[in-house]
């Protein structure tokens, strides 16, 4: 594996949407018992779901820890592939590497600094070391180059366009536990130069009560290059309801690097939901790991879906919205299958179906 | 991952010889304290020139454990792959697949149980259930189809000649630490049936002092078709002696598959060559663990080396014989640049560079 010292821009490589085809997906297996309730089963379960979904569509890998390997092994249909992969936790759109391609066919891995969404200032858990190293090995099991960015990052901060657009939210990329020495303009060179972007458009806050301060991921999402979709409520006493409308303005306003205006689409999120206490019950308290209480508002957004090679595979609640938001994405997307997933286990440990996946784009 | 539940010969599926082109080559990497010398660092640097050595003729992939990760990664250069897979022990001739493949292009391993050369029975260490699972973890990696063989097998007790013919040693395959449910005629067929083969020259004891019960990778190991190596003493006070005799009268005695008389090619061992007090103290002693004693002889032979794309790669062990058996290699291999490695460090820990190395065949 080669680590380049140059950047992707300086190479001509940049990230392509995740609407544009790929070789696959990566995932990870979650088993941290003060994270996942009553030891991760549910959770294993429903990652097992969302990677069947998925492999619908694409070659999925999981990398699953020497102690999970052969019980991951064993739960995961053979079509899906498991691999031994340590890491904390199973976050892989975070913590795995943010493929580039350029016109040449030619793919490379930036592989980003992780510190577990904040580190020792409001991280979600100590230590990160494993996690800190998963991009680095999923680049070579996939026998591409890498790049170093000397940022810290998480491929959830992040949507692009392909098209040389990238959204972002301020509570999470401007926050002083992520890169305190920084300035935004800093910050924004460094996207432009790993992600080859020219244009990056600001959001303000991530969902109410996301864990990881705010990332762009549960919030909104490019559909295809100069349409985006965003969580939305209509109810006014929901703090969601401020969050959502200032993203809206923000990307009514905006324009993306080919100069176009946005158009945005609305996405009622589910519930709002709450953690059970039965639910809370059955995970490990921990000094130093963020703890999941009883009632907590839990982050559920249906923008924190992933789109697979003539598929989306998005979170489903048991919620009466769920229908009505797959109807939405079905039909934002008219050339692919939106496909739930139930997936409450996961926003239980503070994520979406977006978060545990990476794709690899196809070259 | 699939796992057919017929078997090789069933499929038209062969193990192809050593000398056929390859893919690649896989290793694992040494780290164990109660097997190798201060820490492993020695064996290490060992098993990196090793690495090395064959990479300049065909791709390296190194299996490293978790704890083992980021050292193992600094220390081997980047040109050579390094990919998390937990082991007990760094052998990968013995815990890998075996690769077959058919006339069709297609590759499929065999990953046959292991139990660290005896099990409970005069086993090396305990336990051994990481060891057992890196065969199906390469498989996987390699996105292969597995067959999962039913009787215990390390790879190192076999030679073929890719068409038809195996050779193995009676000391390790009817020892009664490995198969003893199964008879002489039963382990013939499922060697048959496992890696399609014909017929099976059966040695008797494997080189002196050979830790494995006999390995035939140590004594004696096909060049092409037709001709083989073996390791050989003029000392007739030396216990190698009769072992060697023994195995020169059966091998001169023997017809391949193909109804041929074999070649047979002695190579002079170095030495003999004994572990000083230096080096065993070195060495961790843990109660289950063969001990690494001061004046053990060491089962040092010329025969382990390993063939690569355009090379061989060869034991060299400070001795005068060294560069005789390498000249004696070259006559044997013209089209091939053999190439020694030091390998003392890597005998200390009980075998040589054909028991660390696994060739993937080119389809």
């Amino acid at each position: 594996m080669t680590t380049r010292t140059t950047t992707p821009r300086q190479d001509g490589f940049r990230m392509p949407g995740e609407f544009e085809p790929h070789a696959g997906c990566w995932m990870l297996w979650p088993c941290r018992s003060d994270n996942w309730r009553l030891g991760g089963k549910p959770a294993q379960q429903a990652f097992v779901e969302v990677a069947k979904a998925i492999a619908a569509f694409e070659p999925v890998t999981i990398g699953v820890s020497r102690s999970q390997y052969q019980n991951a092994r064993y739960r995961v249909p053979d079509h899906i592939r498991v691999v031994e992969l340590s890491s904390n936790d199973a976050w892989m759109r975070d913590v795995g590497p943010t493929f580039v391609t350029n016109d040449k066919d030619e793919i490379r891995g930036v592989d980003w600094q992780f510190n577990a969404w904040g580190g020792l200032k409001g991280g979600i858990y100590f230590p990160w070391d494993q996690d800190d190293l998963v991009a680095q090995k999923v680049i070579e099991i996939e026998k591409t180059d890498r790049y170093k960015a000397p940022f810290v990052l998480e491929g959830g901060a992040i949507h692009v366009d392909g098209q040389g657009t990238l959204i972002t939210t301020e509570e999470c990329l401007l926050n002083a536990n992520r890169n305190p020495h920084l300035f935004k303009a800093q910050i924004e060179q460094y996207l432009k130069d790993y992600l080859n972007v020219e244009m990056i458009i600001w959001l303000g806050r991530g969902v109410y009560h996301d864990e990881t301060d705010g990332h762009v991921d549960n919030l909104c999402c490019f559909i295809r290059p100069g349409s985006v979709a965003l969580t939305w409520t209509d109810d006014t006493n929901d703090p969601q309801y401020k969050i959502s409308v200032d993203a809206y303005e923000r990307l009514q306003s905006a324009t993306d690097a080919r100069g176009r205006r946005l158009k945005v689409h609305k996405v009622h999120q589910p519930g709002p939901l709450y953690m059970s206490e039965t639910e809370s019950q059955g995970v490990d308290q921990i000094e130093g790991t963020l703890p999941r209480r009883s009632g907590d508002r839990l982050a559920a957004s249906y923008v924190n879906f992933y789109i697979a090679n003539g598929g989306v595979v998005m979170p489903f609640f048991d919620d009466p919205q769920d229908e009505v938001a797959r109807s939405r994405l079905q039909a934002l997307f008219p050339d692919r299958t939106v496909v739930g997933v139930p997936s409450r286990e996961i926003v239980l440990g503070g994520g979406n179906i977006h978060c545990i996946t990476q794709q690899m784009p196809k070259v």
